[in-house]
């Protein structure tokens, strides 16, 4: 074994030690517990897919697939994402169940690094798709399903940022026509550089007016009131149709009394190319990057010959456990620390402490490396060494 | 997107769709509850390691490996056991914990297929490992625990069948001396290849009592008594000291009242090259492979920079699933359909009833592809369509 990577793990790969996997559980449980009140059934699908599968639908940038060939020569890839996935069991293991149709996952995801990045290359998302249901009421469902999951977990300060993908693509379509320069622009809008954007615009042969509408698009955030300078933007059907759905969606959220938790924000862009109406990032407790996200995505499944509306979010498990800034303390456990003479006496009080719930440690206390540090281990240490006493009790 | 691959997952991967999902998970829990109540805690580590560290120590066969290359050209490898990067985690992120130490795991781990295999490239273990403890209290506790977590999942018949790497080897060494023949045999044993391993034998220039002794280790199996057999067979040091071992560990399950549980079977040999005393593993409701294996290795923890005996085993929880024979039902759930402008109340009433512990899809009626089948989708429907009638009850 090279001694250089002894105890190396691979670029952007961490342990889960176990204090930080007990909180981590937990926050799991309470999510998953809660979309399975909303009647999402849990799926898994495997880690490889098949790169002419999935990892082109999924439209993660391509270096950040990690990929390999399996022993017939096919590019396999490490699942990037859950959508498309869940689009291919979508269009084959539930080909006969009926629309719509409601899905939860929590799983792993991978992203291959640059040297350069901090960026974890593996971490583990939960989310939930909402296939076959195009109405207002599925998006206002998602999002709110959104919140309820962050609000259980105790999650205290936090909000939802929503945009619409409809709504930025009639204003570039408006203003550039459907050419390569609205491409341009969106990827400054995914990027978030907005500096980049306001000096690529101010570079385009467009009249003042033209720039200006362009630029406009940046101070389209806030809260719903910005709907009405959305409205007076762009007119063209597409943009009024966007705004309609936010609208639409306004309402229900005020339905189910969580409209508050919206900002909107029209410069919110996806990476995931296959978003086509609201998009939605969650923030919390001043975490500079989002918690999660989503969006519409109504063209995805007819890739996979099963055409349907569908809507969905995921969660960083990492990121919010990050917020939530838990210590992940270890459970207690008690100790029984025995001679062998007087195993059957300490298997006996392990297994009826074991029966009340007790977390119970049976210790061979020849296998023990150092006897004094065992107490600091153990909220309790029950001794059975040496001969029994007479009618001693065990502590 | 290639049509050809459209709905194929890679060779040996799967999805677990909601029924399927719901079983394992309970199994799965179950399990989990059993070793945190015996004071184990969990971790976990990543997919990916690299080759150098984790992939060459754990020893499963080098094509058998899922590759790839990093970003800087190392090799990574998938995951194919969690016991190497265990020991990788013990000597790094937990080296300021004192021995003994008690891990568990629940993971996918994944094995490169030949294409005319049908076995899976990824499934899921449930282990544990207990480090830094030689004692034969440690082997008795870690086969009392494979053998509790299986009977709390609900298995009814399976037994452990329980060897000896050390025993074994002891008696090759006594008749062929520590070269390649003896690496022939224990190949043999290993692919569990009985008549391979005769014919083997037969074919060596040896005495035909040497050869009998040889051919003797394949009938050293059976209950208990098989002991007083094999102390008969080789009488080294080595293979007196693995007897022992076993005669220890068969006092300590008498103990824990598991010992009936145990099949010897002295031509136990696993692949996983790091094992070095007992080995064992478990077969339940007529399986033809193993649910799971384990065994004592207390050689792989020095490879690591910290030396420590240690003993652990993996059980598979698809095989489980399989030998339980579950049904995986899909979870009961309520529906309520409504229509847009009775959205109010029905997010209300949803509210209520999940808050009784009932899982509740709300349905706007507009996202239903087919009103029919909907009542055969659910325990129930509630419906909320259209203007409400003074003083209607909900159903």
């Amino acid at each position: 074994m090279s001694k250089l990577f002894m105890f190396e793990k691979p670029l952007g790969m961490r342990d889960a030690l176990p204090g930080y996997f007990q909180t981590k559980r937990n926050v799991q449980r309470v999510i998953n517990d809660e979309w399975e009140s909303w009647g999402y059934l849990p799926v898994e699908t495997p880690t490889l897919e098949y790169y002419d599968t999935v990892g082109s639908a999924s439209a993660i940038l391509d270096h950040q697939l990690f990929k390999l060939l399996d022993q017939q020569g096919r590019t396999l890839v490490l699942r990037p994402d859950m959508t498309a996935p869940i689009a291919r069991v979508t269009a084959s293991g539930l080909q006969n169940q009926h629309f719509p149709i409601r899905l939860a996952y929590h799983t792993n995801v991978f992203r291959a690094q640059q040297l350069e990045a901090g960026r974890p290359a593996e971490f583990e998302q939960l989310g939930v798709e909402l296939i076959g249901d195009g109405t207002s009421s599925a998006n206002g469902e998602v999002v709110s399903l959104m919140i309820e999951a962050l609000r259980k977990t105790g999650l205290t300060t936090f909000q939802i940022t929503v945009g619409h993908v409809g709504y930025v693509n009639a204003l570039l379509e408006e203003v550039l026509g459907n050419d390569e320069r609205a491409d341009d622009l969106r990827r400054f809008l995914y990027e978030k550089n907005y500096v980049g954007y306001r000096q690529h615009v101010e570079n385009l042969p467009l009249s003042s007016l033209d720039k200006k509408k362009l630029n406009s698009l940046l101070r389209l955030r806030g809260d719903w009131r910005t709907l009405d300078e959305a409205v007076n933007l762009v007119q063209t059907p597409a943009a009024r149709e966007a705004v309609e759905e936010l609208q639409e969606m306004k309402a229900v959220l005020e339905h189910y009394e969580l409209s508050d938790y919206i900002k909107l924000d029209f410069n919110l862009f996806m990476h995931m190319s296959y978003y086509t109406g609201i998009v939605f990032e969650s923030y919390g407790n001043n975490l500079g990057v989002p918690l999660g996200s989503g969006g519409r995505y109504d063209e995805l499944l007819q890739q996979f010959n099963r055409p349907a509306q569908a809507v969905g979010f995921g969660l960083r498990l990492d990121l919010l456990v990050e917020a939530l800034g838990l210590t992940g303390a270890v459970p207690s456990q008690t100790c029984i620390l025995f001679s062998p003479e007087r195993r059957p006496e300490a298997v006996d009080h392990a297994r009826k402490l074991r029966e009340t719930g007790k977390r119970v440690v049976l210790q061979d206390i020849r296998g023990v490396e150092d006897v004094d540090q065992l107490s600091d281990s153990y909220e309790d240490v029950i001794s059975m060494i040496g001969k029994k006493k007479e009618g001693a009790a065990h502590e």
